[in-house]
C-alpha cells in the first residue's frame, strides 16, 4: 500500500457512498450555499452555547450521511473526527451521541483530510466495512477561543482568514456505488518561521507545496493527471504563495485546475479577508460542492490537500513560530 | 482484519522492535524508575516553559527509540502521537523536529494505545514498515492548562489524580525480535453522566469495562488468555470501581491480574491521591516497565487498556458530564 515515503495507494477503492455538509448562516450566503444538505439560520442551533451548537453541526451531518445512505447507526463500525476546540470536544461529544467506536483525531484545519486518510486506511485493510469521517468548526467558537471575543470588536488584517461554520462527513464503505478513495499523502510538519497567526494562509502555503510535491514524487505523476487540485484553506494570500512556490521550483500545476476551499466557499461581497478557514472549510467544499460536481460528471479526478496550522494560543504567547502540515487524499469517480 | 464489532486481529504481527521512556523528577522516585531509559532531575529539562519541557520528553524518548534500534530517523515512515495541550502542541512541536510525516491524535490519556492500535494497522496493512507510536503529559504543563496554578496551593480531594510526567514511544516494524501487536479493540464513547473532575477514575471505569467486555466478545475469548491485563489510570477508586462492574456483570478477571498503570508507577509513599494519570502514564508503564517484564519472561501474553477522559475545562465550566474511552491493545511475546 505504502508508495514512495509517504503515500497510500488503496488498491480496494474505498467508496463514498454517502456524505453530508451542515452549515451556517454566513455559509448560506455563500455561492455553495445550494451544495450544503442543512443550512442554519443562526450561529445557536438551538443551543446555549457555540461550543454546542458546534457539537450539533457534527452530529446533525453524520445523522444525514447515514440516512441518505438507508443505514442505520449499528451499520457503520468507527467514527473519526476531530476539530479546532480544545481537547476536540465537540468530536468526542459528537462520538457520545453517535455512541459508535471513535478514533479522535487533531491536525487542526487538515484534520477533515486526516480523517478522510485513515477512514480509507481502515476500509482497505479490510479493519472495517463502514466508517464515518468528518471535521468540524465554527466561527463564533473558533473566536472566542483563539482570538478575541467578537464583543471587542478587534479589527482584523486582510491576511486573515474567517473560520467556516460547517461540519462536512463522509460514509466510506468497502462495497457500494459512489466517489472512490484512491491514495492519500500523509504530510510533514513544515515551519518556515512565520509567527503571524493572523496570516495563515502564508504559514501554511509551504505545507501544501510539500505534501503535493511528494504526492506527485510519490506517484510519480503529473499534477495533470487531476482535473482539480484544491488546498483546504490557504485563502488569496496562501494560494497566491502557493502558486509562486510551485514556479519558482519548476513543479507544473496548471492555475485551471489549481484552486483552494478557502476561496470557494465564500463570495468576493463576503467580508471574510483572505478567505475561509476552520477544518469545516475544507470538509465542507469537498464533501459539498466539490463530491457534486464530481456526481454531476464534471470532475473526474481529484486532490483534496487540507492544510492545518498546528498552533496554539499558547505556543503563539511564548514566542514559538507555527508548524504546518498538509494531507493530501485523491477521489476519483467514473461514471 | 476486523474481528466482531470493534476489534482488530494483526496476523502479521507487527513487532516492537524499540522503546523508550523519558520521565521526571517525581517518577524517579517510584517504584518503575530502573525501567525508564532517561530521568530528569528537574521539571523544566532546561527549557524555559513546561509546554516546551513536555515536547522536550517526547522529542528525547524518540530520538532514544530510535537509537536503540540502531536506525536512523529516515528508517522511519510516519509519527503517531498526542497529549493533553491544547491543540496537541508537544506532539506537533515533536513532529516538526523529527520532520517525519505526521498523525495528530487526540484521545486524552487514552492517546498512548490509539498511537499503538493505529500505528500497528498500518504496519499490518503495508501502509508502513516502521512507525514511531507515542504519548506523553507533563505534571505541571497538566495543572496550569486543566487546573490551578500550583502557586494556589489549592487543595485536592483523595480521589484526585496525579499528572505523571513522561514520555513513552515504541518503534513498530513490520519485520524484527521484539513484542508482537497482535490485536486492537476502538472503544465507544461511555458517559455514566459523572461531572467530577477530581475523580476521573470514577468517571472512566465504566469505559475500561465497556472496552475490556467488548475485546472479550469480539475475540471469543476469556480474560484469563492474558497473564496481565493493566488498565490506563483508573487510580485506587476507579480501579475498584472497574473490579466491582466485572464481578456485577459476572464477567470474570482474576483479580492477581489486573492491575492500572496508575497504580503502578508511583509508590504509597509518594503524596499522589488516587494515583497516577496523563496519557504519559499508561505510555511509560507499557513501553517500559510492563515490556521489561515481557523481555524477562515473565508476562507472555497481555492487554494494555489506556482509558481517556475526553473532557475539557470549558466543558465542565458548561456543566458537561465527563465521557470517558478506552482503547484495548494486547501484546505478546514468546521468547
Amino acid at each position: 500500500m505504502l508508495h514512495g515515503h509517504q503515500t497510500w495507494v488503496f488498491a480496494n477503492r474505498p467508496t463514498i457512498i454517502s456524505s453530508s455538509v451542515v452549515g451556517g448562516p454566513f455559509e448560506a450566503q455563500g455561492p455553495l450555499a445550494d451544495d450544503f444538505d442543512i443550512l442554519h439560520g443562526d450561529l445557536w442551533l438551538g443551543q446555549d452555547s457555540y461550543e454546542k451548537a458546534e457539537r450539533k453541526l457534527l452530529e446533525e451531518a453524520c445523522e444525514n450521511a447515514i440516512e441518505k445512505a438507508g443505514l442505520k447507526k449499528e451499520d457503520i463500525q468507527f467514527f473519526l473526527s476531530g476539530d479546532l476546540m480544545n481537547q476536540i470536544v465537540s468530536s468526542s461529544f459528537a462520538a457520545r451521541t453517535l455512541a459508535l467506536p471513535y478514533l479522535g483525531l487533531f491536525g487542526a484545519c487538515s484534520t477533515s483530510m486526516e480523517s478522510l486518510a485513515l477512514g480509507a486506511l481502515l476500509i482497505e485493510s479490510k479493519a472495517a466495512e463502514k466508517v464515518i469521517c468528518g471535521a468540524v468548526s465554527h466561527n463564533a467558537a473558533a473566536e472566542k477561543q483563539f482570538r478575541y471575543p467578537n464583543e471587542y470588536g478587534a479589527q482584523k488584517p486582510d491576511t486573515a482568514q474567517w473560520t467556516v461554520t460547517a461540519a462536512g462527513v463522509g460514509l466510506l464503505s468497502s462495497h457500494g456505488e459512489g466517489p472512490k478513495v484512491t491514495s492519500a499523502t500523509i504530510g510533514r510538519v513544515v515551519d518556515m518561521g512565520m509567527t503571524d497567526p493572523f496570516n495563515m494562509g502564508a504559514a501554511m502555503a509551504p505545507a501544501a507545496v510539500d505534501t503535493i510535491t511528494a504526492h506527485l514524487r510519490d506517484l510519480r505523476i503529473s499534477a495533470r493527471e487531476y482535473d482539480l487540485i484544491a488546498t483546504g484553506d490557504l485563502g488569496k494570500v496562501g494560494h497566491k504563495i502557493a502558486a509562486d512556490l510551485f514556479a519558482k521550483h519548476d513543479i507544473d500545476i496548471p492555475r485551471e485546475i489549481f484552486t483552494d476551499c478557502g476561496l470557494l466557499i465564500y463570495s468576493g461581497e463576503q467580508p471574510v479577508f483572505s478567505g475561509g478557514s476552520g477544518c469545516g472549510c475544507s470538509a465542507a467544499v469537498t464533501y459539498g460542492h466539490i463530491l457534486n460536481r464530481m456526481k454531476r460528471g464534471e470532475l473526474k479526478k481529484i486532490l483534496i490537500v487540507a492544510t492545518g496550522a498546528l498552533l496554539s494560543p499558547l505556543s503563539y504567547q511564548q514566542k514559538e513560530s507555527i508548524p504546518c502540515i498538509a494531507h493530501a487524499v485523491s477521489i476519483e469517480y467514473h461514471r
